[in-house]
């Protein structure tokens, strides 16, 4: 198995053994370049200390490490960018970041905040979609309407991550603002998930045909409340089955895995994407089902110290250790390998934006278009979150793409619809919605504040 | 780039995918694979929870899922363990074992252990080497030289890590018998490396050509020597490096990873193996260079309270949790990935191997014959613990070839020259050995303290 690691003694052994089928040769760089991309990322994530989130970072830094193939002697990274490892790692990546958006998406929160969530996702929903395909239309004539479509699609994205992280770094987590957008936010996620699978559907097939859009609806919508009922009703039981596990994270995190494995292979058996069953696994698997997850002994005899202790600041920092060790590890059970897989993804997907197409002003003018439109639609859909609202609150939270956009992008690119060009305008849109919104979301937020 | 997720939307589609060069329309069900692996892992490494290393429970169980291969409808197995990205994993988990290893290799310590450990180290290198030769060439006659002297490289090997564990579980860890142990085991490890070298040189040139072996010789032993020279004067300034770094976990991962793949890949430059430079990166980032490696705040505030608390159980725990936190970093910056590639390492090495072989008597009596070789061989180095040492501790010890064994077989089985029968033949000697040890140790330490 080390064939490629010997590969690289001699040229003609690496020559046979690239022929063989594998990347033989190419391994030691390639494994190299992984480690590159990975550093890339962390310097990238850098962006959180000038208060933007970390993913606008690895994409950028990911720009950049493309733009260092014109550097004489990189211009290996061309080749290296489109391998197959680099493919299947980065995918590994946005499946496992899909299965922590369904951990991190409460169900039960998302019932609550209810009625007025449930509207501002919808419009926001609609609203970007169809006018991002009718100006689409009108921006870019003469292509296919399955480009029209993609884009619309598209633009329905609202990143649940970057918008709870601003709210989080805001200290207004708890607002019923927040509140709104982030139960929005989680609904974009799955009907976002649904309009992906049917847009990919009309692609594949070439056709608008009613009767397959409302097959495969059907599929999703029921794979996604399948899943959903499937989890309240396992998730008691699963959760008996992780308590009783005292081997340590590793099992834990096998168990999370095959989970996550398994939804999505099941979703791709169902003509689904991967993701739409990572993500549902991520459901079933609630943290808040966890209640009885064992944490350990020390979590226990932490709280006991704590309550005993005088000093309020040591105590409260102790509480907060306790904290974290009793509710991290569901939630952390992939964050341990999310940690190298998913940064890759973005820095993966940074990449792949052929820069040279920036020289075209109609490319840069269209996104720049596409950007007010995306903007637009969810401040229109902000006006829906109900009276005494800050509405103006809730439609920027709802602005930025993130990495949903990008994930849509990716597809995209993979069906052929998305172009060199499109591709670049997209991660433009996904990049100025995302960069906006800390600083205006701030701004309104401080400004509320002095009016209240 | 998700190509291979929506790949399964359509058979056609995922030809198509699959024609273009990647796995396309089988990355759901390789998905699913890798984690059914990963499971089968953790739950091989139950084996603990019986006194047996993990490692053995995980080849084990890798053995078993290969044998599920045979089960109507499971038939895809067999297909998906030759997968690239399956090796590929696996190739990355054994990297990244041996860079655990090198972390873990303290050189200080070995060379206060000096003369002893040394001695034991090269008889045990010696005898196994020179016996298994020899006794391969009468057992299996007819085969050619390159068998026999892989057979003998194989034989030299210690596993480290199952010896130290053992130590560790009968609290002797500090006995100077285990000290010498395992500096033997250290020594073992860069001389194997370096035999490894030679063996794989001579196979691949098809000659004994001593100028070839010399040269490649002395850029093993340059390589790993220079390597610790260079750490010995760059690990104050990677550790001041270090110790500004204060965003995180994931920072100081990617920077110890980008360690790891580059001496790697400077290795495979050099026409040694990838996991020899991972060794000696490995070296590089000891963990003693560390000291001012900044622990969280958190640390000192637990040793503070468990000097302050009169409970004598109670502040034990606390001053092993501050421990714990303080020292985890360094080695743990691989552990999180470590704990997805290396076990999938492992069954990956149990999947290649061939049951079918096992019908044939002559195989398992030769691997019966060549363990009791490899038992002898240590147990000859164990004379060479010098005085008042109890000489059969050491040298039982030695024994375990583990996960060394196991990468010779794999790098072996590269080459070519390990085929299917002895392929088998070293698995069974790799585990009868380490399973051995357990036992044997345990025995002979009560023995000697019931005779003190």
């Amino acid at each position: 198995m080390l064939v490629a690691a010997l590969a690289a003694f001699s040229p003609a052994v690496a020559h046979a053994a690239s022929d063989a089928g594998g990347h033989g040769g190419t391994f030691p760089l390639l494994f190299f370049f992984l480690a590159v991309m990975l550093l890339f990322a962390r310097i990238g994530a850098l962006a959180e200390r000038v208060g933007q989130p970390a993913v606008l970072g690895e994409l950028l830094l990911g720009v950049f490490l493309g733009v260092l193939a014109w550097v004489p002697g990189l211009g290996v990274i061309e080749t290296l960018k489109h391998e197959t490892l680099v493919k299947d790692i980065a995918e590994i990546g946005v499946i496992l970041l899909l299965f922590r958006a369904g951990l991190e998406s409460n169900i039960g929160e998302m019932a609550r905040v209810g009625k007025n969530a449930l509207f501002v996702a919808l419009i926001g929903v609609a609203v970007p979609f169809a006018t991002g395909f009718f100006a689409s239309q009108m921006l870019l004539p003469g292509l296919s309407t399955n480009v029209y479509l993609f884009i619309g699609a598209t633009l329905t994205a609202t990143s649940v991550g970057i918008t709870a992280r601003v709210f989080k770094d805001l200290g207004t987590s708890k607002s019923p603002e927040a509140k709104i957008v982030l139960g929005a936010a989680v609904i974009d996620d799955v009907l976002g998930l649904m309009i992906l699978a049917v847009v990919s559907s009309i692609i594949k097939t070439g056709s608008l045909d009613p009767t397959q859009i409302l097959v495969i609806s059907a599929k999703a919508f029921a794979f996604l409340s399948g899943s959903i009922l499937l989890g309240r009703f396992l998730s008691p039981r699963i959760s008996a089955l992780f308590s009783k596990v005292h081997t340590g994270h590793g099992m834990k995190m096998a168990i999370a895995f095959i989970f996550c494995a398994g939804f999505a292979y099941v979703a791709s058996l169902m003509g689904l994407a991967m993701i739409v069953g990572a993500f549902a696994a991520g459901l079933v698997l609630d943290p808040v089902h966890f209640k009885d997850f064992l944490p350990p002994a020390i979590v226990t005899r932490l709280r006991a110290w704590a309550s005993s202790h005088p000093q309020m600041e040591a105590r409260k920092e102790m509480e907060e250790h306790a904290e974290h060790e009793e509710h991290a590890h569901v939630e952390n059970l992939i964050d341990d390998i999310s940690r190298f897989f998913v940064p890759i993804f973005f820095v993966y997907t940074g990449l792949q934006v052929n820069l040279s197409v920036f020289g075209d002003v109609k490319i840069v003018g269209v996104a720049l278009v596409i950007t007010a439109i995306a903007v637009f639609g969810k401040l229109v859909a902000g006006l829906a979150a109900g009276k005494g609202m800050n509405r103006l609150l809730v439609g920027v939270g709802m602005v930025p793409r993130g990495e949903v956009g990008l994930i849509f992008a990716n597809i995209g690119r993979g069906l052929g619809v998305v172009d060199d060009r499109l591709f670049a305008t997209i991660v433009i849109v996904v990049i100025l919605t995302t960069f906006v919104t800390p600083f205006a979301l701030s701004m309104i937020a401080k400004k509320a504040r002095a009016s209240a």
